[in-house]
C-alpha cells in the first residue's frame, strides 16, 4: 500500500509536490500559504499543468488548431487568453461562452458553437463575430443560421453532429444503430444524411465535416475509432454522390483522465497515433482523402490542472453495522455540493490529501462530506484516511479543475469559491470569492 | 386520461388557471405577459400561494413560531419577509442564509442555525445577533459555542441534533440502530445522552430541546410519530436523571409535495394532528410534561408557489429501439440542468405544461430536455406531450420553487434565472437575470 503523504503523479498537478516539511507546494508555491492568504475552500489552477496539455494535445493531433479545448469544463477570460497563447481551438456551448472568450480577444475563427438548442442570439453572433464552425444539431437550425448567414451576406462554415451509434459505457463500447439521446442526427436513419444535403445546398453554408461525439472519460482509442468508421461511410456517400470532399473529421470529446490512484489516464499520444492511423485507413479503404481530424478535450486539459483546498472541520465516528469495526468517520470540510457537484450528481470518485503536514496515523474507513445541510453532500464517498487527521487540517481534492467551478452552485446562499492560478512560484488571483453583496445585488 | 390542458390542483400554484383563450395565468398575470417581458426561463412565484401555505402550517402547528421556513429552498430578502410577516420562524444553514435573512430585518430570535459543520464566524455571528436556536451537531461545537457565548456574556439557546434511527425510503419508514450520515448525535450509542449532558452543564448553554430530521418528501405522520417516540425517551431520561424539562421538541422537515398529478400532497393538518396527539400520549406515557412541537418545512412552503416558464426550442425525434413506435420525441427548451439541476440529481419528476395556448394532439412519449452541453440535461424523463408541440411555445414546469433557484449553476455559463412574484394581477420583480458582466466581476 503506498504511503497516503504520496501524492499520485498522474492525479496531482504536474508541479505538484510535497515538502519535507509535509507541506504539499504546487508551482513551488505551499498551498496553506494560499489557504492562509485566499481562505478556504479556494481552487489553485497548475498554470503550466494546463498549458503542458494544450502543448501534449496539439502534438499528438497535428497542431493546435486541431484540438478544441471544451469552455464547458472551465472558462475564464485568463484561461481562454491561454488556450488561445497555445493555439487551441475553443468550443462554446453558449452566447454567454462565446461572449466571455470574444471579450478575451479569442480568435472568432478558431471557435466552435455547439448546442442542441441553440438560441437565436448564439447563432447571430455566431455569425456577426465569424465562428469558425457551427455544429448544427437540428433541421430548423439549418434554416434559421442559413438565413442569419443570408441576411449578413456571409457564409457560415458548418458542420453536423451525427450520432454515431457508438457509447461509451464505463470501460465497454457499445455499438447500436440507436442513440437515445438530445443530440445529433442519426446516420441509421438517414437523417444524418438529409442534414448534409440540407448544409450543402445552403447557399450561405459551407459543409466542412461531420461531428460525433462518444461519451465521456474514455481511455483508448477503440470507440473513436469505431464512431470514425461509422462516420467515415457518410464521407465516401457525400464525395460519391454529391462531389463534395470533406475536409474536417470532428470525433468530440471524452479524453478520459484520472481521479484517483488506481485509474490510469489515457495516454494522448498512443491513442492520437492509434485513432489517426484508423482514420487514415478506413479512408484509403473508402476511396476518399483522410480528412483532418478535430477534437475536443476539455476535461484532459483543464482537470489535473485544479485543485481545491478545503479547512477540516467536524470529525465524527459512526457505528454503521453491528460488527466490530463497522464504523465509519465523517470528516467535514468547509465546501461541498456547491463547489463540486460531481460526487451528488454522477457518483464521481475524488483523491485527497492532507496537504498542510504530514499525517503517520492508521488508515481509516472516512467519508469527506461538505457543510451543506443535506446527507448526499458527500465529497469522497470512501478514502483510508489516517486517524491523526484534526480540525484545522488542510485537505485538498485533486483533479477538479474541471466540471467543479464551471457547474458550481449558490446552495445554502456558500459563495463561489476564489480561484488562483500557480505558475513558478508565484500566486495571482482568477476569480474572487463571491460574497452575500453579489447575492443580494441581483435582488430587484 | 386528464386533458393534457388541465392543471392540476394539488401540483400547481393554488392562483394558476388556463383561461379560455388557452394561456395559463398565475394571480391573474398570463405567463405569456411574464415571459413577453422578462423573456425565458423566469421563474414565477405566486405570493398568496406561498403566503397560505404558511398560514396553513402556522394553523397546523399552534402557531407561526413553531414552524421553520427551511430558507435553503429558496431565499432572497424578500422571501425573508413573507416569512416574518406571516409570522413563521426561519431555518438557516451557513453564515451567509443567516445575513439574508438578517438584512431583510427577519427578527434574529426566531432564527434557528443548522449544520454539520458551522464555521466558527457563523457560530459568532448566531450569537451575536441573538438567533433564537443553535442546533449542535458533534461534541467540538458544543465547546466552541459555549466559549463563543461566554465571550459575549450571552446565554445562546440550543438543540441537539439526534440521529433517531428512523429513516424515509421512498415510501417506507425503516427503524435502525444505526444512521450512516454526517448529522446529529446517536441516540443508540449514547452519543445524544452525552452531548446534551455537555450542553446543560456549559455555562453559557441554555438546551431547549432536541432536534431530529428523518429524510424528505414524506407523507404522512408514521415516520415522524415514531421518531419522536424514539427522541422522547432521551427527553424522559434528562427529566429524570438530570431534572430538566426540555420545552421543545423539533421534527425537522419532510414534508412531502406532490410534483406530478399521480402523486397526492401531505395534508398539513391530518399529519400535524396525528403527530400532535403521538407526541402527547408518548409524553403521558412517560410521565414527561408535552414539549412544543416545531417543524421545518421549506418544500411544502416554497415548492408549489414557483412555476418555471420556459420556451420550447428544437423538436427531434429520435428511434429508440426496432419496434413499430419505438420511438421518443425530444423537446428542447431555452433553461435546463443550470436551472433546476433535481432531476439530474435526484431523478426527480416534475409536471409540465404548455402554457401560451391550448394544444389538441395527440400524447406523444416525450422527453423535455435543456440547452446544455451534457445529454444527462434532462428535465422530464417522460412525459405524454401533445404532438401538436411546435418551437416557440411556451412549456412550464410547476412545483419548480423550492431547490431549483437555491441550487441554480451556472454551468455553461448559462445566467441565473429572474424570478418574478404575482400577487393579485400585478408582477414585481424579485430577482434579475444575471449577465455575462456579472462573471467578469468576479475575474480579478
Amino acid at each position: 500500500m503506498s504511503d497516503f503523504n504520496d501524492l499520485p503523479a498522474h492525479v496531482w498537478p504536474r508541479n505538484a509536490a510535497r515538502q519535507e516539511d509535509g507541506v504539499v507546494t504546487v508551482a513551488g508555491v505551499p498551498l496553506a500559504e494560499i489557504a492562509d492568504e485566499y481562505g478556504t475552500p479556494v481552487m489553485v489552477i497548475d498554470e503550466d499543468d494546463f498549458r503542458s496539455r494544450c502543448r501534449d494535445m496539439a502534438a499528438a493531433y497535428g497542431g493546435g488548431h486541431n484540438v478544441h479545448y471544451a469552455s464547458k469544463s472551465m472558462l475564464t477570460r485568463t484561461i481562454a487568453r491561454w488556450v488561445d497563447e497555445e493555439g487551441l481551438s475553443i468550443d462554446v456551448a453558449s452566447e454567454f461562452e462565446l461572449g466571455i472568450a470574444l471579450r478575451a480577444d479569442f480568435p472568432a475563427d478558431r471557435v466552435t458553437a455547439h448546442g442542441n438548442n441553440k438560441s437565436d442570439r448564439f447563432l447571430q453572433d455566431c455569425v456577426e463575430y465569424g465562428v469558425g464552425h457551427v455544429v448544427v444539431d437540428h433541421p430548423a437550425e439549418i434554416e434559421t443560421l442559413d438565413m442569419i448567414a443570408r441576411s449578413r451576406e456571409k457564409i457560415q462554415r458548418v458542420m453536423v453532429r451525427v450520432k454515431p451509434g457508438v457509447e461509451a459505457h464505463t470501460n465497454e463500447m457499445i455499438a447500436t444503430a440507436h442513440e437515445d439521446q438530445k443530440f445529433g442526427f442519426s446516420l441509421a436513419a438517414g437523417s444524418a444524411w438529409e442534414a448534409a444535403r440540407a448544409c450543402i445546398r445552403a447557399e450561405n453554408l459551407e459543409l466542412v465535416g461531420l461531428h460525433c461525439h462518444i461519451g465521456s472519460q474514455i481511455f483508448d482509442a477503440e470507440g473513436f475509432s469505431l464512431a470514425a468508421e461509422r462516420v467515415l461511410e457518410l464521407y465516401a456517400r457525400i464525395h460519391n454522390e454529391l462531389g463534395v470532399t470533406l475536409p474536417e473529421l470532428d470525433l468530440g470529446g471524452g479524453y478520459g483522465i484520472a481521479y484517483t490512484a488506481d485509474e490510469q489516464p489515457l495516454d494522448v499520444a498512443t491513442v492520437a497515433h492509434d485513432l489517426l492511423t484508423a482514420v487514415d485507413k478506413t479512408a484509403a479503404e473508402l476511396g476518399i482523402e483522410s480528412p483532418a481530424v478535430l477534437v475536443e478535450p476539455g476535461r484532459a486539459i483543464s482537470g489535473p490542472a485544479g485543485v481545491t483546498v478545503y479547512s477540516v472541520g467536524a470529525i465524527k465516528d459512526t457505528v454503521i453495522g453491528d460488527g466490530p469495526g463497522d464504523t465509519r468517520r465523517y470528516v467535514s470540510v468547509d465546501g461541498g455540493m456547491s463547489d463540486n457537484v460531481r460526487p451528488a450528481l454522477y457518483g464521481a470518485a475524488y483523491d485527497g490529501r492532507v496537504v498542510g503536514r504530514f499525517l503517520d496515523g492508521e488508515a481509516t474507513r472516512t467519508r469527506i462530506v461538505g457543510s451543506h445541510c443535506e446527507s448526499g453532500d458527500i465529497l469522497i464517498n470512501e478514502i483510508g484516511l489516517p486517524d491523526d487527521v484534526v480540525a484545522g487540517d488542510l485537505f485538498a481534492m485533486a483533479g477538479t479543475g474541471a466540471y467543479s467551478y464551471s457547474m458550481s452552485s449558490n446552495y445554502n446562499a456558500f459563495p463561489k469559491i476564489p480561484v488562483v492560478v500557480v505558475r513558478a512560484g508565484k500566486v495571482t488571483p482568477m476569480l474572487r470569492r463571491q460574497t452575500v453583496e453579489d447575492f443580494l445585488a441581483l435582488e430587484a
